[in-house]
């Protein structure tokens, strides 16, 4: 591999120095800044053999590197050798950013190039702002490895197909009217719809295009009178097509969108950080641009009460799935010889029977005694590890379903757990009953709140090194913005009706992972003379491992939230139960 | 009072008809980014007639407006009449941004102008991409007011004094050689140092040139191998003048910086939320800009081992004075009439016997009964209000010593509390508790820490409206950066060393205010396999009213942290007090 991978980047220096360029930069995204990236636009990869979900490349005449963060710093080294390509460790003290390392490796006002169909208008400023600074001049060559890159996946075709009005809730004119209307309320004449996610929830319609991400390769623009779409047409079926056509949407070929914006008018609303500067560079010089976060992603973070409602219901379908499934482990573990593979292949096989189901949500995490302390492990059969009657068990997965999307994750004891695993899950599991309870003040940001979630770890010296929620998509990506609950700033506030993960963990190397994950939504409380509050109400549906509870590690209140939690899951699950299972869920949810 | 600003408005408008200037804008501040600000630089109050402590001016030539936020909102209206000045609502919904107000008033192309020497480069930034995305312009007039600002105050010339070592720790040149080498790391050759109190700290020198900070007008500027302070030379005593000549500090006039700053060479660092646009536009072009927090604040900000041992023993100092102080309350309320303005009197005689007084470090707060509830109240002998043997007395007061600044409030039940009362002081003092016992890893921010101080409140719909901390200087500002807790977020994180308070409330509109306000210091704790772990060290000493402390709503560890907290008290202090008043702080701190 690391000879090809110098081949490569030989062909592209040639190409380099055909164009007076001094650096060649990938930013490896794709053109809608997709958290998972279609195999089209893995340039990264290509480029230096890498396979993380993480990193920039920069590549002069004489040297090359990628950046990535700690999650790879073991299995980058491996990837890249005798690529030339050297290894820049991410938030490591004494790594060179990028601009910095570029500063370092050209002369005096030297010129980096990227294409800037895969970089942000935020990225693409950001970096020029600080290569500036260095004397280096940031430049779009367009892509530059698409001459040399021969055996190239082409843009998925996967067809599109309709999420229809009894999930989505509104139909596409509704929805359409929305945004518009927010549109407006910014001052904004049009909007550019670029993250595949937006698309898919303004447009009603979903695809098989990302691997677990029910979105398709595509663009929209929303004037005041017309709606287009931007899509290779081979992925429309007949009758959808027809049907887009009669509710006036107009339908154009992808790269119909650079022909379009120039001739823009008025003012146009765009997301810097979702929409690439080679759109923004496609606008005419007389346009009026708004920079905001795009309004769909405001809109379809919070969920409709039809929305919630169908999530509801979702949470009885995959907790049904979810007791199935503990019924059947409790069963096979001991008995015959399973794998941590058999086990998420278990929990594709019980949601697979649910009602609308689509598919995983994500790559299924099950991490058995010390791969449970790996975050971010996924199984495969090649790394299948067998799993007996000890030790302990986490299981992060989740569904999509047309009725919504799920993400769950529950620890297991599988044999008597020791009083360090009892004391790990009890603490983690205070911090998510901390974070649940939670009241706040409207305008509260996510930052504000994540250390409900690790007090109880803090105090006794342990962290995770991960956030502590995401938002969650309708029968949409796992990960959806724009807010979140971690450490790091994120401006927007926690509002009614945006559906969130809650997720800490404890990560014991050699050892164990514990995580306990139940999604929630934000809804409003009591409004006083000190403001309107918001809380939290939990919509997973699934028993926690009572075995794992250290009852003297909790408080009262502690103690009565994981009982009313166990009474209110056993309620609405056990009706759906034939009664084995029924009786097992009853012994899974007993007082504590 | 408004048919002058009138007048003077009248003037300006005549000025500006003159240059081409279709609005003057006022920021408000002095050309170091002061929060207290001389009155030689009161130009919103020169302009308006309003006398509050925040607020930006527009002036066109057919209207005129002022923004401040909601402390002022009752005042304002009164200030400003007659005057032709609208008052703008800060934060209040459908309250225009100075830029949205310009554009409805102003033709396309319009030109606003400023005085660059009153706004920060950040400020000045932001503002003219604001007023360029509404198609107007930003330009720097000078200052318009001061042809027609006939009575003006001169910059002040109170005399300079200097820092003994005693206190400083460190003398100049180690602390100007500290500033080098992290100027140095910054990559940059020299530094500009705007703010008055990093020149006070840089230079070990002290004046009185603003209300309550001991700081005085000058700049500096560092380079590798010269140390200049600009300084009006009237200030500096001879033997003053003469010392720093001999340790080579050159002493050059105030305004001679403007002189030497377009002969710099090489890189400069500068702070852009601490420095003057005018200073940025006398910077050559050659010359390397590093944009950076100032170097002198972040040392500054983390406190050295001789000035904590200083600053705990000013501690005891002022703790005596407290408790002199509450004996006399004790004896006095009831007896003879006081009011809140004898109070803060009080305050400020039993500190001033102390050794090394130098003075209030910011204007008393004294709060009785429904005054406590207006968080910002200052006390005049003109609205001084009488205080009697019932409700509640909130107290806010600090001074400022050779050895530090102290910054202290205390909550003192006059009479049996009402059960309200002690829920409320209770609930503020479990968040200052919760705050003050933190654990937390090294890079947590402010914004990530508030909520320790609030959840008490926010679980029962309560809440406060100011900041949980801020961080003190040490014989300098009483606010002081760059970090802070807060919801709002704040880049710096929490380092060892730093000294902030810790200061949550809860105001009852009409009825009283309760505050209760600690010093801490944030200290290094335990480093585990999760990171290094910090905390909080209380600096305060002086009792909390135990009569508020409703028991019931303590937790046995916040009970158990009010009893260790008094006897540390009682062992400090009671070496220091005469009999009657030892056995006085006896009971103040008997167990609870």
């Amino acid at each position: 591999m690391g000879e090809l991978i110098r081949k490569r980047i030989d062909q592209l220096r040639q190409l380099m120095k055909k164009k007076g360029i001094d650096a060649y930069y990938v930013s490896g995204t794709d053109p809608h800044q997709s958290e998972d990236v279609p195999q089209h636009w893995q340039a990264r990869r290509f480029i230096t053999g890498f396979t993380g979900s993480l990193g920039m490349v920069a590549i002069t005449a004489k040297a090359a590197a990628l950046w990535t963060d700690s999650r790879y710093f073991l299995q980058a080294p491996g990837e890249l050798e005798g690529s030339g390509v050297q290894l820049m460790k991410l938030r490591v003290e004494g790594t060179p950013a990028p601009d910095e390392w570029l500063r370092s490796q050209l002369p005096h006002g030297g010129i980096v190039a990227t294409d800037t169909t895969c970089l942000s208008i935020s990225q693409f400023r950001n970096f020029k702002i600080a290569l500036k600074r260095k004397r280096l001049e940031l430049k779009n060559s367009g892509d530059l490895l698409a001459p040399i890159w021969i055996d190239r996946e082409p843009i998925p075709l996967s067809p599109v197909f309709e999420h229809e009005l009894k999930y989505a809730g509104l139909n596409r004119s509704e929805k359409i009217d929305l945004v518009r209307r927010e549109v407006g309320n910014s001052g904004a004449d049009a909007t550019l719809i670029t993250a595949l996610d937006d698309v898919a929830w303004t447009f009603n319609l979903r695809g098989n295009d990302v691997v677990c991400n029910p979105v398709f390769i595509a663009y929209g623009l929303l004037s005041d009178v017309t709606a287009c779409l931007y899509i290779n047409p081979l992925k429309l079926p007949a009758p959808l097509s027809k049907k887009l056509n009669k509710e006036g949407i107009l339908v154009k070929p992808y790269e119909a969108i650079f022909d379009d914006l120039p001739h823009l008018r008025g003012k146009v609303l765009i997301d810097p950080d979702r929409t690439s500067q080679a759109l923004a560079e496609a606008l005419p010089h007389g346009v009026g641009i708004i920079e905001q976060v795009s309004v769909p992603a405001m809109l379809k973070a919070v969920k409709s009460e039809q929305e919630l409602r169908n999530i509801r219901e979702t949470m009885r379908i995959d907790g049904v799935a979810m007791v199935e499934f503990l019924y059947w482990l409790d069963q096979a573990i001991g008995g015959q010889a399973i794998s941590d593979c058999d086990i998420a292949q278990q929990l594709e096989v019980v949601r697979s029977h649910r009602e609308g189901y689509q598919g995983p949500a994500f790559p299924p995490i099950v991490g058995y005694q010390q791969t449970g302390a790996v975050v971010h492990r996924r199984v495969t059969p090649e790394n299948a590890v067998p799993v007996e009657r000890k030790g302990i068990l986490l299981i992060d997965t989740g569904g999509h379903y047309l009725s919504g999307t799920t993400d769950i994750t529950r620890t297991i004891a599988l044999s008597e757990p020791t009083p360090q695993q009892k004391e790990d899950f009890t603490i983690v599991l205070k911090g998510m009953i901390n974070l649940t309870t939670a009241r706040f003040p409207a305008g509260t940001r996510g930052c504000n709140l994540d250390i409900l979630a690790r007090k109880a770890l803090w105090d006794r010296g342990l962290n995770y090194g991960h956030g502590t929620s995401h938002g969650i998509g309708y029968f949409l990506n796992v990960h959806e913005g724009p807010m979140s609950i971690r450490q790091e700033y994120n401006d927007h506030p926690l509002r009614p009706g945006m559906v969130l993960s809650n997720e800490p963990g404890i990560y014991r190397e050699g050892q164990y992972g514990v995580r306990t994950e139940n999604m929630m939504v934000c809804v409003g409380r009591e409004k006083t003379a000190y403001g309107q509050f918001y809380g939290f109400e939990t919509l997973t549906l699934c028993p926690i491992d009572r075995r794992l509870i250290e009852r003297n590690l909790f408080s009262p209140g502690e103690t009565d939230w994981i009982n009313r939690y166990h009474q209110w899951c056993y309620h609405q699950l056990a009706p759906l139960l034939q009664e084995g299972k029924r009786s097992f869920l009853k012994s899974l949810t007993a007082e504590t």
